[in-house]
Protein backbone atom coordinates (compact mmCIF):
# COMPACT_ATOMS: atom_id res chain seq x y z
CA UNK A 1 0.00 0.00 0.00
CA UNK A 2 1.16 3.35 -0.73
CA UNK A 3 0.10 6.59 1.84
CA UNK A 4 -1.15 9.87 1.24
CA UNK A 5 0.34 12.74 1.05
CA UNK A 6 -1.07 16.35 1.76
CA UNK A 7 -0.11 19.61 2.28
CA UNK A 8 -1.26 22.85 3.65
CA UNK A 9 -0.59 25.63 2.09
CA UNK A 10 -1.70 29.61 2.70
CA UNK A 11 -0.39 33.05 3.71
CA UNK A 12 0.56 33.69 7.48
CA UNK A 13 -1.96 33.32 10.17
CA UNK A 14 -4.48 30.95 7.80
CA UNK A 15 -4.22 28.35 10.55
CA UNK A 16 -2.23 25.85 8.45
CA UNK A 17 -0.23 24.54 12.02
CA UNK A 18 -3.71 24.50 13.74
CA UNK A 19 -5.51 22.59 11.32
CA UNK A 20 -2.67 20.25 10.49
CA UNK A 21 -2.44 19.22 14.18
CA UNK A 22 -6.39 18.58 14.06
CA UNK A 23 -6.07 16.50 10.89
CA UNK A 24 -3.33 14.41 11.85
CA UNK A 25 -5.34 13.43 15.43
CA UNK A 26 -8.46 12.86 13.35
CA UNK A 27 -6.97 10.16 11.22
CA UNK A 28 -5.05 9.02 14.06
CA UNK A 29 -8.30 8.55 15.56
CA UNK A 30 -9.30 6.63 12.33
CA UNK A 31 -6.43 4.16 13.55
CA UNK A 32 -3.73 5.77 10.41
CA UNK A 33 -0.30 5.98 10.35
CA UNK A 34 0.35 10.07 10.45
CA UNK A 35 3.53 11.57 9.84
CA UNK A 36 3.35 15.51 10.42
CA UNK A 37 5.95 17.81 8.98
CA UNK A 38 7.02 21.07 7.85
CA UNK A 39 9.03 22.92 5.18
CA UNK A 40 11.25 24.46 5.33
CA UNK A 41 12.51 21.57 7.40
CA UNK A 42 11.73 17.90 8.61
CA UNK A 43 15.11 16.29 8.04
CA UNK A 44 18.31 16.97 10.01
CA UNK A 45 19.97 18.04 6.68
CA UNK A 46 17.50 20.17 5.97
CA UNK A 47 16.79 21.80 8.93
CA UNK A 48 20.43 22.55 8.84
CA UNK A 49 19.87 24.09 5.61
CA UNK A 50 16.63 26.24 7.17
CA UNK A 51 19.26 27.39 9.73
CA UNK A 52 20.99 29.04 6.64
CA UNK A 53 17.51 30.23 5.16
CA UNK A 54 16.21 31.95 8.59
CA UNK A 55 19.34 33.55 9.63
CA UNK A 56 21.63 36.51 9.39
CA UNK A 57 20.29 39.79 7.55
CA UNK A 58 17.31 40.07 5.60
CA UNK A 59 19.14 40.71 2.00
CA UNK A 60 21.63 37.64 2.94
CA UNK A 61 20.57 35.65 0.10
CA UNK A 62 18.95 36.68 -3.28
CA UNK A 63 15.70 34.58 -4.41
CA UNK A 64 17.93 32.55 -6.74
CA UNK A 65 20.33 31.68 -4.04
CA UNK A 66 17.10 31.42 -1.80
CA UNK A 67 14.76 28.84 -3.92
CA UNK A 68 18.44 26.36 -4.89
CA UNK A 69 18.68 26.52 -0.57
CA UNK A 70 14.82 25.92 -0.36
CA UNK A 71 14.78 22.79 -2.73
CA UNK A 72 18.39 21.45 -1.14
CA UNK A 73 16.41 21.40 1.78
CA UNK A 74 13.48 19.49 -0.12
CA UNK A 75 15.38 16.97 -1.84
CA UNK A 76 16.71 16.13 1.29
CA UNK A 77 13.23 15.89 3.00
CA UNK A 78 11.96 14.23 0.30
CA UNK A 79 14.44 11.60 -0.17
CA UNK A 80 14.76 10.87 3.59
CA UNK A 81 11.52 11.17 5.06
CA UNK A 82 8.50 11.79 3.10
CA UNK A 83 9.42 8.79 -0.11
CA UNK A 84 9.88 6.35 2.78
CA UNK A 85 7.16 7.11 4.75
CA UNK A 86 4.84 6.76 1.97
CA UNK A 87 6.51 3.70 1.33
CA UNK A 88 5.30 2.33 4.36
CA UNK A 89 1.64 3.37 3.83
CA UNK A 90 1.61 6.06 6.17
CA UNK A 91 -0.23 9.75 5.45
CA UNK A 92 2.22 12.40 5.34
CA UNK A 93 0.79 16.05 6.26
CA UNK A 94 2.95 18.76 5.29
CA UNK A 95 3.11 21.94 6.67
CA UNK A 96 3.47 24.60 3.28
CA UNK A 97 5.34 22.60 0.23
CA UNK A 98 6.59 23.59 -3.09
CA UNK A 99 2.66 25.36 -3.96
CA UNK A 100 4.85 27.60 -1.00
CA UNK A 101 8.09 28.49 -3.31
CA UNK A 102 5.82 29.10 -6.16
CA UNK A 103 3.68 32.09 -4.39
CA UNK A 104 6.61 33.52 -2.52
CA UNK A 105 10.06 33.22 -4.81
CA UNK A 106 8.02 33.06 -7.97
CA UNK A 107 4.89 35.35 -7.97
CA UNK A 108 5.64 37.81 -5.02
CA UNK A 109 9.52 37.88 -5.47
CA UNK A 110 9.27 37.08 -9.52
CA UNK A 111 11.52 34.55 -10.14
CA UNK A 112 10.04 32.49 -13.43
CA UNK A 113 7.94 30.08 -12.37
CA UNK A 114 8.98 28.00 -15.32
CA UNK A 115 12.57 27.90 -13.53
CA UNK A 116 10.76 27.28 -10.44
CA UNK A 117 9.06 24.21 -11.38
CA UNK A 118 12.03 22.54 -13.07
CA UNK A 119 14.04 22.96 -10.17
CA UNK A 120 11.16 21.44 -8.20
CA UNK A 121 10.90 18.48 -10.33
CA UNK A 122 14.90 18.21 -10.05
CA UNK A 123 14.85 18.35 -6.30
CA UNK A 124 11.95 15.44 -5.81
CA UNK A 125 11.99 14.25 -8.89
CA UNK A 126 8.56 15.32 -9.66
CA UNK A 127 6.85 14.70 -6.07
CA UNK A 128 3.66 16.63 -5.71
CA UNK A 129 1.15 15.94 -2.85
CA UNK A 130 -2.11 14.10 -3.66
CA UNK A 131 -4.13 16.83 -2.32
CA UNK A 132 -3.19 20.58 -1.74
CA UNK A 133 -5.33 22.27 1.31
CA UNK A 134 -5.11 26.50 0.59
CA UNK A 135 -6.22 28.31 3.80
CA UNK A 136 -7.47 31.44 2.15
CA UNK A 137 -8.55 34.69 3.92
CA UNK A 138 -7.88 38.47 3.34
CA UNK A 139 -4.06 39.56 4.34
CA UNK A 140 -5.47 41.66 7.08
CA UNK A 141 -6.79 39.09 8.71
CA UNK A 142 -4.05 36.61 8.41
CA UNK A 143 -1.57 39.31 9.41
CA UNK A 144 -3.20 39.81 12.93
CA UNK A 145 -4.12 36.49 13.59
CA UNK A 146 -0.59 36.15 13.37
CA UNK A 147 0.49 38.76 15.80
CA UNK A 148 1.47 41.56 12.90
CA UNK A 149 0.05 44.79 12.59
CA UNK A 150 -1.63 45.41 8.74
CA UNK A 151 -1.49 49.30 8.63
CA UNK A 152 -0.73 51.13 5.82
CA UNK A 153 1.09 54.51 7.63
CA UNK A 154 4.27 53.22 7.34
CA UNK A 155 5.80 52.99 4.49
CA UNK A 156 7.58 49.46 5.34
CA UNK A 157 4.37 48.26 6.65
CA UNK A 158 2.42 48.77 3.25
CA UNK A 159 5.07 47.36 0.95
CA UNK A 160 4.15 44.31 3.28
CA UNK A 161 1.21 44.00 2.80
CA UNK A 162 0.76 44.44 -0.87
CA UNK A 163 3.93 41.51 -0.62
CA UNK A 164 1.28 39.54 1.17
CA UNK A 165 -1.55 40.37 -1.48
CA UNK A 166 1.04 39.02 -4.21
CA UNK A 167 1.25 35.58 -2.18
CA UNK A 168 -2.20 35.33 -1.62
CA UNK A 169 -3.36 36.04 -5.43
CA UNK A 170 -0.48 33.39 -6.36
CA UNK A 171 -1.97 31.01 -4.22
CA UNK A 172 -5.15 31.48 -5.48
CA UNK A 173 -4.14 31.69 -9.30
CA UNK A 174 -2.20 28.08 -8.39
CA UNK A 175 -5.66 26.26 -7.53
CA UNK A 176 -7.33 27.45 -10.29
CA UNK A 177 -4.74 25.52 -12.43
CA UNK A 178 -4.24 22.67 -9.97
CA UNK A 179 -6.88 19.82 -9.82
CA UNK A 180 -4.92 18.56 -6.62
CA UNK A 181 -5.83 22.15 -4.95
CA UNK A 182 -8.50 22.34 -2.68
CA UNK A 183 -9.30 26.29 -1.65
CA UNK A 184 -10.45 26.28 2.35
CA UNK A 185 -12.31 29.65 3.66
CA UNK A 186 -10.30 30.05 6.34
CA UNK A 187 -11.96 33.07 8.03
CA UNK A 188 -14.47 30.91 9.57
CA UNK A 189 -13.97 29.48 13.01
CA UNK A 190 -11.69 26.55 13.43
CA UNK A 191 -14.20 23.98 14.05
CA UNK A 192 -15.65 24.82 11.00
CA UNK A 193 -12.57 24.81 9.28
CA UNK A 194 -12.00 21.39 10.52
CA UNK A 195 -15.01 19.86 8.84
CA UNK A 196 -14.63 21.21 5.87
CA UNK A 197 -11.24 19.98 6.05
CA UNK A 198 -12.50 16.40 6.52
CA UNK A 199 -15.04 16.08 4.03
CA UNK A 200 -12.20 16.61 1.57
CA UNK A 201 -9.93 14.48 3.18
CA UNK A 202 -12.47 11.42 4.64
CA UNK A 203 -13.17 10.21 0.77
CA UNK A 204 -9.24 9.56 1.00
CA UNK A 205 -9.36 6.78 3.36
CA UNK A 206 -10.48 4.05 0.73
CA UNK A 207 -8.66 2.14 0.06
CA UNK A 208 -5.82 3.45 -3.31
CA UNK A 209 -7.19 1.13 -5.90
CA UNK B 1 34.95 46.75 -21.16
CA UNK B 2 33.94 43.20 -19.95
CA UNK B 3 36.23 40.85 -18.15
CA UNK B 4 37.14 36.92 -19.43
CA UNK B 5 35.99 33.78 -17.02
CA UNK B 6 38.84 31.07 -16.74
CA UNK B 7 37.75 28.10 -15.24
CA UNK B 8 40.44 25.50 -13.69
CA UNK B 9 39.39 22.06 -13.80
CA UNK B 10 40.63 18.33 -13.65
CA UNK B 11 41.01 15.99 -10.44
CA UNK B 12 42.90 16.01 -7.49
CA UNK B 13 46.43 16.75 -7.22
CA UNK B 14 46.18 17.68 -11.46
CA UNK B 15 48.19 21.22 -10.95
CA UNK B 16 44.91 23.66 -10.70
CA UNK B 17 45.88 25.60 -8.00
CA UNK B 18 49.31 25.72 -8.73
CA UNK B 19 48.60 26.96 -11.91
CA UNK B 20 45.89 29.43 -11.02
CA UNK B 21 48.08 31.69 -8.67
CA UNK B 22 50.70 31.25 -11.71
CA UNK B 23 48.61 32.87 -14.39
CA UNK B 24 47.10 35.23 -11.79
CA UNK B 25 50.91 36.55 -11.31
CA UNK B 26 51.34 36.61 -15.06
CA UNK B 27 48.40 38.27 -15.74
CA UNK B 28 48.72 41.09 -13.10
CA UNK B 29 52.57 41.54 -14.51
CA UNK B 30 50.89 42.92 -17.37
CA UNK B 31 48.88 45.08 -15.53
CA UNK B 32 45.37 43.34 -15.66
CA UNK B 33 42.77 43.29 -12.46
CA UNK B 34 42.35 39.99 -11.25
CA UNK B 35 40.32 38.19 -9.53
CA UNK B 36 41.19 34.46 -7.70
CA UNK B 37 38.58 32.39 -6.96
CA UNK B 38 36.94 28.98 -6.15
CA UNK B 39 34.45 26.56 -6.12
CA UNK B 40 32.19 25.81 -4.09
CA UNK B 41 32.98 29.15 -2.00
CA UNK B 42 34.23 32.58 -3.17
CA UNK B 43 31.36 34.77 -1.37
CA UNK B 44 30.50 34.66 2.38
CA UNK B 45 27.16 33.13 1.80
CA UNK B 46 28.88 30.35 -0.79
CA UNK B 47 31.57 29.72 1.87
CA UNK B 48 28.82 29.10 4.48
CA UNK B 49 27.30 27.15 2.17
CA UNK B 50 31.05 25.37 1.77
CA UNK B 51 30.80 24.10 5.41
CA UNK B 52 27.44 22.18 4.74
CA UNK B 53 29.48 20.44 1.85
CA UNK B 54 32.10 19.72 3.51
CA UNK B 55 32.01 18.83 7.15
CA UNK B 56 29.72 15.91 8.71
CA UNK B 57 29.75 12.57 7.93
CA UNK B 58 30.36 10.89 4.20
CA UNK B 59 26.48 9.89 3.39
CA UNK B 60 25.22 13.31 5.35
CA UNK B 61 23.69 14.48 1.64
CA UNK B 62 22.58 12.37 -1.45
CA UNK B 63 24.04 13.19 -4.82
CA UNK B 64 20.48 15.18 -5.68
CA UNK B 65 20.84 17.31 -2.35
CA UNK B 66 24.44 17.83 -3.00
CA UNK B 67 24.15 19.37 -6.48
CA UNK B 68 21.47 21.79 -5.06
CA UNK B 69 23.73 22.89 -2.17
CA UNK B 70 26.68 23.37 -4.56
CA UNK B 71 24.59 25.04 -7.09
CA UNK B 72 22.93 27.40 -4.43
CA UNK B 73 26.83 28.45 -3.44
CA UNK B 74 27.25 28.69 -7.49
CA UNK B 75 24.14 31.19 -7.69
CA UNK B 76 25.58 33.40 -4.64
CA UNK B 77 29.21 33.49 -6.06
CA UNK B 78 27.77 34.47 -9.55
CA UNK B 79 25.57 37.02 -8.20
CA UNK B 80 27.79 38.83 -5.69
CA UNK B 81 30.85 38.22 -7.14
CA UNK B 82 31.37 37.08 -10.60
CA UNK B 83 29.34 38.82 -12.22
CA UNK B 84 30.40 42.46 -10.36
CA UNK B 85 33.84 41.42 -11.41
CA UNK B 86 33.31 40.69 -15.36
CA UNK B 87 31.25 43.93 -15.37
CA UNK B 88 34.35 45.70 -14.12
CA UNK B 89 36.57 44.41 -16.70
CA UNK B 90 38.55 42.19 -14.39
CA UNK B 91 39.82 38.80 -15.25
CA UNK B 92 38.32 36.17 -12.72
CA UNK B 93 40.01 33.31 -12.86
CA UNK B 94 38.47 30.20 -10.73
CA UNK B 95 39.16 27.15 -9.26
CA UNK B 96 36.41 24.62 -10.34
CA UNK B 97 33.35 25.57 -11.86
CA UNK B 98 30.33 24.10 -13.37
CA UNK B 99 32.08 20.93 -15.11
CA UNK B 100 33.29 19.92 -11.83
CA UNK B 101 29.82 19.57 -11.09
CA UNK B 102 28.82 17.72 -14.34
CA UNK B 103 32.07 15.08 -13.94
CA UNK B 104 31.72 14.14 -9.88
CA UNK B 105 27.65 14.68 -9.62
CA UNK B 106 27.30 13.94 -13.51
CA UNK B 107 29.54 11.21 -14.94
CA UNK B 108 30.79 9.68 -11.58
CA UNK B 109 28.06 9.61 -9.64
CA UNK B 110 25.07 9.49 -12.11
CA UNK B 111 22.98 12.27 -11.70
CA UNK B 112 21.61 13.08 -15.22
CA UNK B 113 23.67 15.53 -16.99
CA UNK B 114 20.72 17.03 -18.50
CA UNK B 115 19.49 17.95 -15.16
CA UNK B 116 22.41 19.10 -13.89
CA UNK B 117 22.73 21.62 -17.22
CA UNK B 118 19.27 22.86 -16.28
CA UNK B 119 20.13 23.01 -12.74
CA UNK B 120 23.58 25.40 -13.85
CA UNK B 121 21.22 27.19 -15.81
CA UNK B 122 18.94 28.20 -13.58
CA UNK B 123 21.64 29.46 -10.64
CA UNK B 124 23.81 31.28 -12.68
CA UNK B 125 21.45 32.51 -15.83
CA UNK B 126 23.20 30.63 -18.35
CA UNK B 127 27.02 31.80 -17.20
CA UNK B 128 30.04 29.75 -18.61
CA UNK B 129 33.68 30.85 -18.71
CA UNK B 130 35.00 32.02 -21.45
CA UNK B 131 37.57 29.53 -21.53
CA UNK B 132 37.73 26.18 -19.54
CA UNK B 133 41.68 24.42 -18.96
CA UNK B 134 41.08 20.87 -18.24
CA UNK B 135 44.56 20.00 -16.05
CA UNK B 136 44.68 15.89 -16.91
CA UNK B 137 47.27 13.29 -16.00
CA UNK B 138 46.57 9.90 -14.82
CA UNK B 139 45.02 9.14 -12.07
CA UNK B 140 47.27 7.19 -9.99
CA UNK B 141 49.91 10.47 -10.91
CA UNK B 142 47.33 12.99 -9.38
CA UNK B 143 46.61 10.94 -6.16
CA UNK B 144 50.40 10.53 -5.50
CA UNK B 145 51.17 14.18 -5.92
CA UNK B 146 48.01 14.98 -3.54
CA UNK B 147 49.38 13.07 -1.52
CA UNK B 148 46.72 9.97 -1.51
CA UNK B 149 47.59 6.21 -1.88
CA UNK B 150 46.45 4.53 -5.19
CA UNK B 151 46.97 1.25 -4.12
CA UNK B 152 44.09 -1.45 -5.46
CA UNK B 153 44.67 -3.70 -2.75
CA UNK B 154 41.84 -2.44 -0.06
CA UNK B 155 38.16 -2.23 -1.14
CA UNK B 156 37.56 1.23 -0.81
CA UNK B 157 40.80 2.18 -2.32
CA UNK B 158 39.96 0.47 -5.33
CA UNK B 159 36.66 1.82 -5.51
CA UNK B 160 38.30 5.25 -4.84
CA UNK B 161 40.19 4.82 -7.90
CA UNK B 162 37.52 3.61 -9.96
CA UNK B 163 35.78 6.95 -9.31
CA UNK B 164 39.11 8.76 -9.74
CA UNK B 165 38.93 7.14 -13.21
CA UNK B 166 34.51 7.93 -13.96
CA UNK B 167 35.67 11.73 -13.25
CA UNK B 168 38.45 11.63 -15.36
CA UNK B 169 37.13 10.46 -18.07
CA UNK B 170 34.14 12.42 -17.57
CA UNK B 171 36.35 15.45 -17.84
CA UNK B 172 37.40 14.29 -20.76
CA UNK B 173 34.01 13.12 -22.77
CA UNK B 174 33.28 16.80 -21.83
CA UNK B 175 36.09 18.75 -23.26
CA UNK B 176 35.29 16.55 -26.56
CA UNK B 177 31.70 18.43 -26.87
CA UNK B 178 32.85 22.13 -25.42
CA UNK B 179 35.13 24.19 -28.00
CA UNK B 180 35.76 26.57 -25.22
CA UNK B 181 37.61 23.93 -23.52
CA UNK B 182 41.21 23.39 -23.43
CA UNK B 183 43.18 20.12 -22.58
CA UNK B 184 46.93 20.75 -20.94
CA UNK B 185 48.79 17.70 -20.29
CA UNK B 186 49.45 18.18 -16.81
CA UNK B 187 52.14 15.39 -16.40
CA UNK B 188 54.75 17.63 -17.55
CA UNK B 189 56.45 19.99 -14.87
CA UNK B 190 54.87 22.94 -13.36
CA UNK B 191 56.89 25.01 -16.01
CA UNK B 192 56.06 23.30 -19.01
CA UNK B 193 52.28 23.43 -18.18
CA UNK B 194 52.42 26.93 -17.42
CA UNK B 195 53.80 27.84 -20.56
CA UNK B 196 50.81 25.95 -22.21
CA UNK B 197 48.59 27.99 -20.40
CA UNK B 198 50.03 31.31 -21.06
CA UNK B 199 50.13 30.27 -25.01
CA UNK B 200 46.22 29.54 -24.73
CA UNK B 201 45.62 32.85 -22.62
CA UNK B 202 47.72 34.84 -23.70
CA UNK B 203 45.30 35.69 -26.99
CA UNK B 204 42.77 36.84 -24.82
CA UNK B 205 44.91 39.95 -23.43
CA UNK B 206 43.50 41.26 -26.86
CA UNK B 207 40.61 43.48 -26.40
CA UNK B 208 36.97 42.30 -26.98
CA UNK B 209 35.27 43.57 -30.16
N1 LIG C 1 -10.16 29.58 12.26
C1 LIG C 1 -9.52 30.40 13.12
N2 LIG C 1 -10.11 31.50 13.63
C2 LIG C 1 -9.47 32.32 14.46
N3 LIG C 1 -8.19 32.16 14.84
C3 LIG C 1 -7.53 31.09 14.36
C4 LIG C 1 -8.15 30.17 13.47
N4 LIG C 1 -7.23 29.21 13.15
C5 LIG C 1 -6.10 29.53 13.83
N5 LIG C 1 -6.27 30.64 14.54
C6 LIG C 1 -5.27 31.34 15.37
O1 LIG C 1 -4.53 32.18 14.49
C7 LIG C 1 -3.15 32.13 14.80
C8 LIG C 1 -2.39 31.60 13.58
O2 LIG C 1 -2.78 30.23 13.33
P1 LIG C 1 -1.76 29.17 12.72
O3 LIG C 1 -2.47 27.86 12.70
O4 LIG C 1 -0.46 29.23 13.45
O5 LIG C 1 -1.60 29.76 11.27
P2 LIG C 1 -0.45 29.48 10.20
O6 LIG C 1 0.24 28.20 10.61
O7 LIG C 1 -1.20 29.34 8.91
O8 LIG C 1 0.46 30.68 10.20
C9 LIG C 1 -3.01 31.23 16.02
O9 LIG C 1 -2.99 32.06 17.16
C10 LIG C 1 -4.26 30.39 15.99
O10 LIG C 1 -4.68 29.98 17.27
N1 LIG D 1 53.48 20.00 -12.83
C1 LIG D 1 53.70 19.49 -11.61
N2 LIG D 1 54.60 18.51 -11.43
C2 LIG D 1 54.79 17.98 -10.21
N3 LIG D 1 54.14 18.37 -9.09
C3 LIG D 1 53.22 19.34 -9.21
C4 LIG D 1 52.96 19.95 -10.47
N4 LIG D 1 52.00 20.90 -10.29
C5 LIG D 1 51.68 20.87 -8.97
N5 LIG D 1 52.43 19.93 -8.33
C6 LIG D 1 52.34 19.60 -6.90
O1 LIG D 1 51.28 18.65 -6.77
C7 LIG D 1 50.51 18.92 -5.63
C8 LIG D 1 49.07 19.20 -6.06
O2 LIG D 1 49.05 20.41 -6.84
P1 LIG D 1 47.80 21.38 -6.79
O3 LIG D 1 48.16 22.57 -7.62
O4 LIG D 1 47.40 21.64 -5.38
O5 LIG D 1 46.72 20.49 -7.52
P2 LIG D 1 45.13 20.61 -7.51
O6 LIG D 1 44.80 22.02 -7.06
O7 LIG D 1 44.74 20.34 -8.93
O8 LIG D 1 44.60 19.55 -6.59
C9 LIG D 1 51.17 20.08 -4.90
O9 LIG D 1 52.00 19.57 -3.92
C10 LIG D 1 51.95 20.76 -6.02
O10 LIG D 1 53.09 21.42 -5.52
MG1 LIG E 1 2.32 27.76 10.94
MG1 LIG F 1 43.53 22.74 -5.49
Amino acid sequence: MTGRFISFEGGEGAGKTTQIKRLAERLRGEGQDVVLTREPGGTPGAEAIRELLVTGETGRWNGRTEALLMNAARADHVARLILPALGEGKWVLCDRFGHSTLAYQGVARGMDLEELLALHNIATEGLWPAKTLLFDLPVRAGLARAGVRGGTEARFEGEALAFHEKVRAGFLALAKQDKCMTVIDAERDADAVAAHVWRVIEPMLRPLP
